[in-house]
């Protein structure tokens, strides 16, 4: 196996056109950047390890992809276009040849997705050890904006973009959990549970339109719950309302397996956001210029007492189904 | 074992004053930080892997203080200021009580080292899998200012601050590999392993003094290779020179085998720097206001073909030792 510095340099040095605003980028003790004036800094990290949220002998190439994309993902709930990422890799002992048809499927991923997003990779840390890829990424957003956890008002619309359950139904898959015949639509749900799409550009159009932001990693129904705790307010969703690929519709046995999918499913990576019911046509005009579907599913309002709660509804009947948010700890795929 | 969010917030939230320079902390999508004007961020990533950069059974306090010690070094090394820290911490299952208490320890060694540095923790991630610990940090460094390694010149002398060789000795000791009695400077040697001191204000101070600079992780004599080859020069170390604990003076069977074990040993995390001659004597004060030692070792100068070398020096002899820097790759604790 090639020494830590050879691996560093011949697969992660000279791969991407310079940004202006790298002054120093892989190759000293420390990477340099200059932020412009008028903007802060949103830094996020998202770890990735095999055993826990991919499969030892996944594609690297998708591994890279989905890694990175989670880590865009979370500057996209931020509002904050990216810029720069480090990246913490350790690698197993394999051997050369091995190792080498690796590192080419991760790189071609992550500078694949990065380049898309003009984000550059300025630096980070290659280890030996079991499997693990943690991102650190930045992003700008113009001073004093951000869309925020803690700042959803009663009476705000509840939305969501693109469709759920994807993710969650090629995963279901992948571990052979939904023992089912292989239908035309299962390669195309593995395929998503990859290939999410960081609502980069969507997040930045809500700075002055949403009033509160997360993206789905953990489920809607739990990271819904972030912002309504944070908030401290409860919530009223339309589970007819939920956008659902017809692949996924296809692959679940019932419609409602459908929709309780769509409630829980990890890693969509898509954005739950809250808005005040006067933004909602700016909004729509924004998925429109973006072509990104939105869907209202529910109204935020004022808790009755202590109990924050997501209340579900379906043809305005109230329904008692009981839900877990995806939790990596719970979900493990070792 | 409790959830993923419980983890984060019981341990790494609500621990530090905050910086004023910090817009969101813990418990978002991202972290906002404001950069003062006039100021670049110097960005460095360092990971460290059970099994790898420490044992399993280490007491977690050591390997925090640890892992946050390389991380501040990088930043020293480029003169730059400490400002934010990311973590992402891959924690093994364990019994919650078992996990509490070396989250506990690790919590204690993290925030101690931070809170010195006025360095505040603005976020990570935790996940389940083979225990590994990231820092990414970040510093500030006035606009236009760093310490690069590629900007030593021929006649500039080489320096190094504190002692060479306790990080090493200490090692040796851990792995069991040198069989020796239970000297007195065992204890001492080993806890040096793990309690470096970042050189942080030596790295600031020597913004307008020194021409290139590195931190020694990986062994003096590979570190120094790194200036001298992105720089394309040669130099002359004068072996008598080189600052060596008394400990590890009398825990080498020779004074040979301290000398290169101080020309080897990794994770030392003291500076190894290059000044043109006339600022000797401000480095010399600066050291005396620091109270941080610093020794002329050698000196550059330009190759005569295409060879960069280190020629080692004893008495104006030439030496002929051959010598291979650390390299975790290699030197595996596991």
């Amino acid at each position: 196996m090639a020494g830590e510095f050879d691996l560093i340099s011949r697969y992660f040095e000279y791969k991407q056109s310079q940004r202006d605003d790298v002054i120093q980028s892989v190759g000293d003790d420390c990477a340099i950047v200059q932020v412009p004036a008028g903007y802060q800094v949103a830094i996020s990290t998202d770890t990735s390890v095999a055993g826990t949220h991919f499969l030892e002998d996944a594609d690297p190439k998708l591994v890279a992809y989905k890694a990175l994309a989670s880590n865009l993902s979370d500057l996209a709930a931020m509002g904050a276009k990216p810029a720069w990422v480090s990246l913490a890799l350790t690698l197993p002992k394999r051997p050369l040849e091995e190792q080498e048809v690796w590192l080419d499927g991760f790189c071609q991923g992550l500078f694949q997705l990065a380049d898309a997003h003009q984000l550059q990779l300025i630096g980070g840390d290659t280890t030996q050890g079991p499997l693990s890829i943690s991102f650190t990424i930045q992003g700008l957003l113009p001073n004093g904006q951000g869309l925020f956890r803690h700042d959803a008002k009663p009476g705000d619309n509840i939305y969501v973009s693109g469709d759920l359950g994807r993710s969650g139904a090629g995963l279901s898959i992948i571990l052979g959990k939904l023992k089912t015949h292989h239908l035309p639509e299962t390669d195309f749900l593995v395929k998503s549970h990859f290939l999410s799409t960081p609502r980069v550009l969507l997040g930045q159009g809500l700075l002055d339109k949403a009033s509160a932001a997360i993206d789905i990693s953990d489920g809607l129904i739990s990271d819904l719950g972030h912002i309504l705790k944070r908030s401290k307010l409860c919530a009223k969703i339309d589970v007819d309302a939920l956008p659902i690929a017809d692949e996924v519709k296809a692959f679940m046995p019932t419609q409602v397996d459908a929709q309780k999918l769509a409630l829980t499913s990890g890693e969509e990576y898509e954005l739950c956001f809250t808005a005040p019911s006067h933004k909602h046509d700016d909004i729509m005009q924004l998925s429109h210029q973006l072509d990104c579907p939105i869907q209202c599913i529910g109204q935020c309002f004022s808790p009755k007492n202590q109990d924050l709660m997501i209340e579900l509804y379906s043809q305005q009947k109230k329904l008692d189904w009981q839900l877990h948010g995806f939790d990596h700890f719970k979900e493990s795929h070792g």
